[in-house]
């Protein structure tokens, strides 16, 4: 199999972030893979705001960078070569990989919750390096098989979906459930997606921004608002006058303080806020209003146990996710793709890390 | 609204048992709501099999027509006047009918689980009349306003319906969820509706009719599956062949023996069987399987807080029940429907109860 | 049943609160009871810190008392007439009354959460009068038979019993559980009793006072934690040495914002931070530390199907609330037994309504 | 450390069955620890029925004894030596021992049910071998520390007492449950224990014989029942009257058809049937009444994420499960242990595997 095996000083560019401001494109030696281990050809990888964060900032809350760090974490490739011990996957196969390996068998991957093990791996989230490369390795379990009517960039969207199913899961969206989403970034607009296909019968979504309610618009959404200068109790009634009623989920997507209060105000009684955009660290809630309407308040930590079920969805072509690609470039141009994301053009920039297949 | 009330001495046709195989159609006096009740001009009543099965046998289990009884609880209809306390309906409004109403506010009530109530009042279950008629009078709880775009034939649908949404919420149907179903008679076909609202990527159906199953494929199967003389085990051997995995749900809609073995035997380890169809008392069946494989096994009776969730979903238009309805008669020509019901030709069979409108 | 019936011209004793600071004792007639209700000779009634709330403020939150009401919501007595429909109470029948009494069959109450219905009756809270009295009528549904071995004031005793269920179920408690307690007045002290009877192996109660943190030991607490000057982040800390590890479960039963915000940092990734007490109507919270730990945040609004579970427990004689029961005055000398309440004695102060009985 | 380490030419004395009624006591190699595991010095083992069963059938169901097999998967011990990769123990640890180790991170695992992976490794099933014998090498993750105050005979219990949590668990069994418990064996027993500490407020136990009642009576029983040519229906009517209602939870523990029917026929509307008895493979069940009444039928297969709760039980000393160890041998009397478990005498048979310490 020549053809999918890196030969010998082949080249493994990779997009480094290495301190605040200084993001470089350079080659770095092709990893071997370990016994539990599948080394990847990278095809598709999204940039995520987080990745521009670390380039703009530095670091992310308690996550700093220290040394350089690899970007990249909602990715797709094709194995190349798997590791002693790898049984259920084989060169040739196309993957969508999950970013979140836990390090440790403790009690939150024993009772299923894997995503709040503490010392979980996660690709580039300081130290752990992301993989936005030609070449990558990546704990098997966590590569899920595509099926051919997936494509690679659905693969690496499955990412981003990831956090809108994991929001919609533990939100409770079921059959005829109104729905408030508060932001129509790219999580609000996957969490639109996943509420419409978890049976939601409308959801009406927000944003200061036309261009992006335009967008979510055009994946779904039953109703957009477009946001000024009302109050967050100003708000919650014109989304209960959109609905007709006031939801009993609010998924809220841009961690703006207005927007938690927003959300508890709008909520239905008995119903659920989901907190998945992250702001500042304290904030100001009518939290007596949620408590004693029991409107409960839960946030989401990335996701667990999604793959599977996102691809099952892709692949039944029930759930187009197409249109969240708005810009591609190929790897060598990453700095120009970085660019465009902290403009903030468009919803979802691609990169093509495969020379040879630039192709969705 | 002298269009909306009956005058003196209007006749109210109504469709009435008295006996075996004694179908009788008869005039009866039109009712006056009670203080909690409106009265209800009937416009469309769907035939289910435990009307005809009254009608044939005179009895279901243990519920025996001792008395003449009035058929019908599949409907939906237009308020024609409003008892003294009722408050959010009023003369003009066109509703849809649940007809189990819990006489007490027991347990069952209390906790949200009304079906289970033992002294509920259900329409058409001895010894309580149905609403195939021209006039009837309901709790008014139980009476859902129907928005403008919903139609009366949808408004009757919604309780065969509710037998599927309440199937598959037991069922914990989500995301990405594998389904197969047993039988793809009205039940079944709406079970798969409901499933596919709900997420799930891919339903296999069973029948032994092919035409009943064209009409699976109709309103949504991804797979459809003549079963034949293969047994349990080779049934669902299929089923794991034809959905690339096991199912984690299994939905019963026949009451055969040999479909409850097969939807344990079919069902992934974790996942739940869904006992629907109601068959012979005793059943054989390989309890150890399930029970070592952790297949829950639940039963359902009806249904409850379906309704509004179902209109929800019926006014956003995401969902389309219009195919199961096959045949039409004017309420005048009720025998001819019940017998046609009978041949089990079609799917749903609906009665128009009102003689200035019979319109879907 | 001379002995159970009030006669002709017997006076109803009642506590009535006329506005703020004003509350008299006062005759008023005795009731007839509905066709659904009972007429009940009260026998034990706990004074609550809502009662006196609203004696000393004329109102809680946006329940204002605008006209005489009488007070008191945590009773119990005997039946001395029954309303025509009522079949499963007669004369002679000691029950346990829970105040809230939802009064329309809505969402809510299809659901099984009527707590959260809004048009709720609740005893005490405005407008509608509570059971501080000699004679008081109440729907049946809601009255339930104490056996034998319950006494009056265990049956009293269910109300604030009852928010300790809600709050423990809602927080998921289960075998095992480590579980944080803040605050240790008397609703502190029956989720403490509730926490341990579901199973937690160990619980740790703060509070400020040390008399109520030596009642808390008394009724089950492994460990006490008297709170002063230290940070919520240093309390946290203080828990998690207790316990050997986070606490699973906080509930928080003071309503102030430093305990809110312990309550978060204090709890373990996954876990549930149940909010009962009730404070300030905005209060500032590290709410993002809640969110990545996914961390829910439940508040509890009184109770629903509490009752039946409670009355089981106190028959079974495994639970033991007696000690909760600090102080008793007959119903002549309430204003006294009120002001006792006030000045922050003991534990709970039972009204001893019954002139011929004043035993527990 | 001289006293925790085996040295060279250390035997291993090990318990192992080499076909039907082929049970020998055996030198074996003392192993290594790989890596992940931690290589321990066995100090209690508990007979099992499935034990005795291999012992005696050479195979349960498709599990079938081809090799000489060690026996044993009730257990604890003390950590001898540590692979390379354990950090959380180290030599001197007391450790009870979670026999069923996952060998691959496939879905079950993911979702926090890894007893149903179907590769797991489980002591004492074949082909894998158990743990009676002197050394032993196991999974540092599934070995958990043993507080001071917990015994090694308590450690070893905890594999029982796993069952009836999962089952407890699974049932849902929360304050206030009346529940009923088929079958006074080891695992009858242990569910008592588990259900009463999860809050059951009654529990009924049945048995054929009167001296395991009798000691149901003495781990907690409220109520026993001796049952013999009842029918099903009859014994679920006596449960009934003994519970003054009927049980919302039954937990078959026996395997008996007839059991299975009584426990449909016994449980309350809306409540759950745990299968935990494993009998013939095709049973026969009044399967109608079950699902229109909604008792849920759930079986168990061992359990998952049992082991911290049952130490944390266990250290607050508020669950006592000393009673249930009724014998006692050092391991070289293995073979007059399981003869005696063979007899049916007693409760659970302890095989005491270290020569310095036979101490419970
Ligand atoms: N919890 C998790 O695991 C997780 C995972 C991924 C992303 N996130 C967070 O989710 C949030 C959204 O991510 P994204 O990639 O979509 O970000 P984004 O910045 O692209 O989108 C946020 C959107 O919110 C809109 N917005 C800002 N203030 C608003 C307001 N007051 N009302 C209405 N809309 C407003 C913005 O216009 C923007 O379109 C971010 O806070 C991110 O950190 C959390
Ligand atoms: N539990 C409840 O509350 C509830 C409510 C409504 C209906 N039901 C029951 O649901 C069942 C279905 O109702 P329906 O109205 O759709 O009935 P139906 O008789 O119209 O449909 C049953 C279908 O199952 C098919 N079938 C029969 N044997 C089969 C087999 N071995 N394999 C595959 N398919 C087979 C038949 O060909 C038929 O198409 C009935 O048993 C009914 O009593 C239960
Ligand atoms: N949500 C509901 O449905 C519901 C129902 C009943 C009561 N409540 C609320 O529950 C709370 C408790 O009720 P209660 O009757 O026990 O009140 P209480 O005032 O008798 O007890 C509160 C206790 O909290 C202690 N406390 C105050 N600040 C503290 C701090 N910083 N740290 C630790 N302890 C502190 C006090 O010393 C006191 O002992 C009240 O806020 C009440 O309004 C809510
Ligand atoms: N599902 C699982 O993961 C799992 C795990 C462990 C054990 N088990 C099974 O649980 C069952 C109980 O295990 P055990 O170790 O206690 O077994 P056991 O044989 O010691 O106890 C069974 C008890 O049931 C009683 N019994 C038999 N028939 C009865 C009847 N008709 N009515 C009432 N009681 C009757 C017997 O007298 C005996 O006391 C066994 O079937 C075992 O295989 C299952
Ligand atoms: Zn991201
Ligand atoms: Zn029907
Ligand atoms: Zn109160
Ligand atoms: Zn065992």
């Amino acid at each position: 199999m020549a053809d999918t095996k890196p030969g010998q000083g082949v080249e493994n560019l990779s997009v480094v972030v290495h301190g605040v401001g200084d993001l470089r494109l350079e080659n770095r030696p092709v990893p071997e893979p370990g016994p539990n281990e599948v080394l990847l050809r990278m095809h598709s990888v999204g940039i995520c705001g987080s990745d521009v964060h670390y380039w703009q900032h530095g670091r992310i809350g308690d996550f700093i960078v220290k040394k350089p760090m690899v970007l990249g974490h909602e990715a797709s490739g094709t194995v190349v070569k798997v590791g002693s011990s790898v049984t259920h996957l084989k060169p040739g196969d196309r993957v969508a990989i999950e970013p979140g390996v836990p390090r440790e068998n403790d009690e939150f991957c024993k009772n299923g919750r894997y995503n709040l093990s503490p010392t979980i791996f996660f690709c580039a989230t300081p130290p752990d390096d992301g993989n936005l490369c030609r070449y990558y390795t990546h704990n098997a379990c966590f590569c899920y098989k595509l099926p051919d009517n997936v494509t690679f960039e659905e693969g690496a969207l499955i990412e981003p979906l990831s956090v809108g199913i994991h929001a919609c899961r533990r939100a409770g969206i079921t059959l005829g459930s109104k729905v408030f989403i508060c932001g129509a970034g790219p999580i609000g607009l996957v969490s639109l997606i996943v509420a419409k296909m978890m049976g939601a019968s409308q959801v009406v979504i927000t944003d200061l921004s036309s261009s992006r309610l335009e967008k979510a618009k055009e994946v779904g959404a039953d109703f957009i608002l477009q946001v000024g200068k009302d109050t967050p109790q100003q708000t919650a009634q014109k989304v209960e006058e959109l609905l007709g009623c006031m939801p009993e989920i609010t998924i809220e997507c841009t961690g703006a303080e207005a927007c938690i209060q927003t959300g508890i105000y709008a909520t239905r009684s008995g119903g659920t806020l989901i907190l998945v955009g992250l702001g500042p660290a304290m904030v100001n809630v009518p939290i007596v209003n949620a408590a004693v309407r029991e409107v409960d308040i839960r946030g989401i930590f990335r996701y667990c146990n999604t793959w599977p079920m996102a691809i099952s969805m892709l692949a039944s072509k029930k759930m187009n996710v197409a249109p969240l690609v708005t810009h591609r470039f190929p790897l060598e141009k990453a700095l120009e793709a970085f660019e465009t994301t902290m403009r903030g053009e468009g919803v979802k920039v691609m990169l093509k890390c495969d020379k040879n297949d630039q192709n969705p």
